[in-house]
């Protein structure tokens, strides 16, 4: 399994790295891509090393493609054409797409969330969805979550439809995650 | 408030990242100091770029002083002499002095645990201490913690005594971490 994790300047570090850490703790191999260049400040000044660029893998076949929030890097991600495109194709050939935080604004944007059950950060502006207040909500093959205190069990959400529920169990009790 | 968090090759991500980014938000000045390079690369593959090399801030005073786990990172940062001197002199002088998941083993080899209550990682060797299993243990200046998923209680708890009880209640609920 192979996932994709795009990182724009201004994304929410607690997040990013704990789906990116959990993924690969799955045994998903996880391809972290920048918008612009390679290297990506988060929104508390943390800077990633991301492994590609947008451009250099948004031809790639990704069994799940993932936002995390932050912002302004969740504006940033839904500003980019780029971006809207690549996670409406994944959503169109069914794979997986996740979003936390303000990340889902992202796919409001691209069209995916009318008439679809999904969360977001407090606030975050999801008109055409249809909002449920938890902590991870899954919609066929898109998975939204809310925020830094919710990524450990999105993350595990992913790992558990990529990897499978033992996979997921496994890691919980690893990182000593209360069910 | 300034606090120190030191980064070895091999750190757990969720733990280093969740330490920085929430102590960052509730105002306190975090250097980020590498052992050696400044690019450190974390055990997921993770490469974060770290403020300063430590011996460039060796000298300089913090509040906190404050060390991730991971393996074989925590190995690293306990081998490292100046590492434990780094620490010994923190405590000695009364600051507050962090550590979760295997870290710990660090302030055992500084000889910081004897007849301290602390907690760590299952199975990591601390000897001298009265081990408590508890998600963070607090002995006067010593914060100890379990793992990935007790960090963001153990971020929180760095956060009271740095910054008082008022900013930590604030941070969970914007973080939206269930108390």
């Amino acid at each position: 399994m192979r996932a994709l994790v795009l990182l724009a300047d201004g994304f929410e570090e607690i997040e990013a790295v704990t789906i990116i850490d959990v993924l690969r703790r799955a045994g998903v191999a996880v391809v972290t891509a920048a918008l612009t260049s390679r290297s990506v400040r988060g929104s508390h000044a943390i800077t990633l090393e991301a492994d590609a660029s947008l451009d250099a893998v948004s031809n790639e076949d990704f069994d799940a493609v993932v936002l995390p929030g932050g912002m302004p890097g969740s504006k940033h991600l839904r500003d980019d054409a780029r971006v809207r495109a690549l996670v409406r194709r994944a959503a169109e050939s069914g794979k997986l797409v996740g979003a936390i935080c303000a990340a889902p604004i992202v796919l409001e944007a691209a069209g995916l969330l009318a008439g679809k059950r999904a969360t977001a950060y407090p606030g975050s502006e999801l008109p055409s969805a249809r909002y449920v207040e938890a902590s991870v909500v899954t919609d066929g093959a898109l998975v939204t979550s809310r925020g830094v205190g919710t990524a450990l069990e999105f993350a595990l959400a992913l790992v558990e439809r990529l990897a499978g529920a033992e996979t997921a169990a496994r890691l919980r009790a690893a990182m000593l995650v209360e069910a």
